[in-house]
């Protein structure tokens, strides 16, 4: 099962949850079928998507054990254990560890800007502290610390640091920096994307993973749109990107964890409400979401 | 008492926690301690300095009570109550006000960027929810949100939001922001200052307050500028400003959070560890820290 780790489609489902952050495992175990029904190569808990930022750490585990429940084994499950504590990054991954989780992914999350040494110290530390392997999540745009190409070459070769998931590159120059990373990660190391609007042509450019957003409600597009540039089917990839091209406008003027909140609605899936202060689309983006839905599902 | 809220020196002492993030709050009262007894305007705890970001919940309602207790009533007490989630801030802000705060400070803590109506709708259901005057605390460097001079005017009329922390402006030009946001602001609406190294211009530029890291560690020096800044004395101000330069220098260039850990243990207190991943400082720029002191208490 562990072949699909950080490859092809890692999907990542929203966590359904009360006001106050409590979460309904019975709607959150609905949301995971769906994607191993569709079948996902992989899906990653408590992402960004997964609101793992938004969630103290008891619900947290409490949500790890509801989703490697409702997997049953089906898929990899990755779990996002990023914190603002060390401390608190290494009990999770720990209690990952412990509920029956496959993969790790750990974003240097922030609040005073970090040093490049304290994010090294801080993979390093975690990484020590489990047997399960673990992704880099690279994303600036919300952690606000930027990955050197150097730091990622030192944290590849850390035991157990085994993929990354990359922000889309300057220019969509995917294959000069797929390029420019190999040369400083082992043989093995997965470089995956996520950014849902780059997924195909990072897909195309030999990108091992596509992190993808959108795929924890809308799987079976998504799967049909990897296994096409996987293949290097290019024009068939070029008419399934053209079909979500309005939703990915969607997704890059108001962030895609609103639309997601969107989606949901219109598939009428209980995903409770986002967390306040983040707030659900306005009428006319969720009535723009509706004509980009239509174009995506008929294509 | 409540009459230096949101004026003069409002200083933030470290929160002493261990490495899971369990505060002692013997050595915080002990913090807190020195602070009244040098005689600050008010003293802001749980702030950024204070690891408000770094500490649960639990323990950071446990380290209210504790404030409560040691300040005793000697100088106003404003109590940082952000976070990721609007339903936590209430929450925050409601045990602040039970334990007997007399202000609290709420930045727009974000993980996903925030847009601009959801941190009006944040502001407007935290100041909705407690009687306690409120002050905006406005950090870009750390929330990832700036405020637009609009959204400082809407808020600045809300009931109960009484003033602003802001960060140094662009080309220091104090004067020229105050002036701007006076016009958006009501009468009696405060305007102070955080970035340590700009509290004197700041000051006599009108700045209502120096909302002050150093003096959570250094009052009677942080105190000793603030009153000569306050009576308008630019060359014994200007002096105190060199005598502070070193420090700022060291400040700038690595942080100031970082530094006060190394203020701490040079001035024999019991801090704790900074909460990894954020280390202390290497030890070329503790001795350069150990100059820096030096200049500075003997000017």
């Amino acid at each position: 099962m562990a072949g699909t780790l950080f490859t092809g489609l890692c999907a990542f489902p929203l966590t359904p949850a009360d006001s106050d952050g409590v979460v309904n495992t019975r709607a959150f175990a609905a949301l995971i079928d769906r994607l191993c029904v569709a079948g996902v190569d992989s899906i990653g808990i408590l992402g960004s998507t997964g609101l793992y930022a938004y969630l103290d750490r008891a619900e947290r585990v409490h949500a790890v054990h509801a989703a490697v429940e409702a997997v049953a084994g089906r898929v990899p499950l990755i779990v996002g254990i990023g914190a603002l504590r060390t401390s608190w990054s290494v009990e999770l991954a720990r209690e990952a560890e412990r509920a029956g989780a496959q993969g790790l992914l750990l974003a240097p999350m922030s609040y005073t800007p970090l040093t490049v040494r304290e994010v090294a110290g801080h993979y390093r530390a975690v990484a020590g502290a489990t047997a399960l392997p673990l992704c880099i999540y690279n994303n600036p745009g919300t952690t606000g610390f930027t990955f050197p190409d150097a730091l990622i070459g030192e944290l590849a070769h850390v035991p157990g640091i085994a993929a990354i998931k990359m922000p889309l590159p300057e220019g969509d120059d995917f294959a000069g920096e797929i390029g420019r990373l190999r040369k400083l990660v082992p043989q093995g190391f997965r470089i995956g994307y996520s950014g849902d609007w780059g997924a195909a042509p990072s897909l195309l450019a030999g990108g091992a993973a596509w992190y993808s957003v959108v795929a924890g409600l809308l799987p079976v597009e998504a799967l049909r749109m990897t296994r096409a540039a996987q293949n290097g089917a290019a024009a068939e990839t070029a008419r399934l990107q053209a079909a979500f091209e309005p939703l990915w406008r969607l997704f890059q003027a108001h962030g895609s964890l609103r639309l997601m909140y969107g989606i949901a609605e219109r598939l009428n899936l209980d995903v409770e409400e986002p967390p306040l202060p983040i707030q659900k689309v306005d009428a006319p983006t969720a009535r723009a979401l509706d004509a980009a839905l239509d174009q995506l599902i008929n294509a």
